[in-house]
């Protein structure tokens, strides 16, 4: 079983990943996000992001009610239809769902993230959290049948509410409920990047030891990136790719071991 | 089984209809529209919809990419999730799906809507048909594994595109696939209108055979409509309840006999 992450970045080819995939032999669930999309509607919509850091420096958006309408608008309803309707032009028998879906991913709400505003320390609550547990009949229920599951957020929590989390911490739940022996991770740079603003500086092979030393190197988004991959080797992962969204094939790209490969 | 299909308007009371359908003891699916919230997104996005009539007198919405865009974060989207959300609070586990996921409901676009342009008549064709066929052995499937789908807008086409239909017309095929006895319409008015001015003038009966000679008398979407639900008998439902979802517990009230009741 082999998870494929696809990231939400405007240059990520999506059609290139699909192409790609409808050649694949090993069988496979695709997680998607569409923050660009998210953020782009968000601000048509006259009501821009508003992003956390907390007080160990993990930055997270803030998740009002507002931001989960438009998040099931760009991620569970047009970056999701459209990749399903793109699955099934390549012969994909895909069936798209959000973490809401026969509770397919059900998590904790976040009690609050600890934020200084100005010098103060405070804690804000938002509709955020962590997954905990995945509907693994209901996935497996669908890959027996020949159906391809395509899902991102948002999750449910424990009072069946509707949060936002970070798909990463998604793969995460779903490597360790299904096993997954590989996870590859498409996003808009060329791999792991010992300098964020040099895509030359790839770094090709990162044990699974050296992860935590890493982690502290990077910042923001990145930084909670690579805590999770941290987390799928803690939970039986053998190989995590980290690898371009961007170029003409990029899952085949990520197969050939391009791109930062974790084992 | 029962077909429960919630309209798109305003006004419609989505949490009393999931209450009372946490309580129903029939097998039943759900199809939802989402017609209000997608002109409210089409508007806040600045692209109002445009609505097309055609030389026989049936109105219908022109839907090119930038509408099925639209349409999938309204429907497939917000709406649809939400919905989801609502179930799972009151009891019900659900999985919502668009017609594109595994296919489930399958259209032949239309090759093009005839139209006048001031006096001059033009083949208009967009991203519009009319549903087919429908993925039975996938909401079987579901439903034998407990779940209660949660259907909507759009399907897919023989191109394998996506394509704006009438939910009216998913609710024939569904009807049809699924050998439902019941369909439970509700939308925004008491019933079927003599006078559709009057909320007053509900008609509280209509014999199956009387159904073409009331849909000359109607205009716009009711005709379309009211074509839909003489498809139905065709087909050979055995009762059509056309009821008020603005009640406080509209299902309730469409099992009572309350609004109009076709049979």
């Amino acid at each position: 079983m082999i998870i494929v992450k696809i990231g939400g970045g405007d240059g990520i080819n999506i059609e290139g990943i699909i192409e790609d995939l409808a050649g694949l032999e090993d069988p496979y669930i695709i997680v998607h996000g569409a923050n660009a999309l998210r953020d782009k509607l968000a601000e048509d919509l006259g009501q821009p992001k508003q992003v956390l850091t907390s007080v160990k420096g993990y930055t997270s958006v803030y998740s009002d009610e507002k931001l989960l309408d438009v998040m099931m608008m760009a991620y569970a309803g047009l970056r999701n239809k459209r990749i399903v309707e793109l699955c099934h032009r390549h012969g994909i028998n895909a069936v798209g769902l959000s973490g809401l879906d026969g509770k397919l991913v059900q998590g904790r709400r976040n009690k609050g993230i600890r934020v200084y505003q100005g010098k103060k320390l405070k804690i804000v609550r938002d509709f955020s959290g962590k997954p905990q547990s995945v509907n693994a009949p209901l996935l497996q229920l669908l890959l027996d049948n020949g159906y391809v599951p395509v899902l991102t957020v948002p999750i449910i929590d424990e009072q069946n509410a509707a949060i936002n989390t970070e798909n990463d911490d998604v793969v995460r739940v779903l490597q360790k409920a299904l096993h997954a022996q590989m996870v590859i991770n498409l996003i808009e740079a060329p791999g792991f990047l010992a300098d964020k603003d040099d895509e030359s500086s790839v770094i090709k092979d990162i044990g699974a030891a050296e992860l935590e030393a890493r982690e502290q190197q990077v910042e923001g988004r990145m930084k909670r990136k690579m805590l999770a991959v941290r987390k799928l080797f803690e939970h039986g992962a053998s190989k995590v790719v980290i690898s371009d969204g961007r170029t003409a094939h990029p899952v085949a790209d990520a197969m050939a071991g391009k791109g930062t490969v974790i084992a």
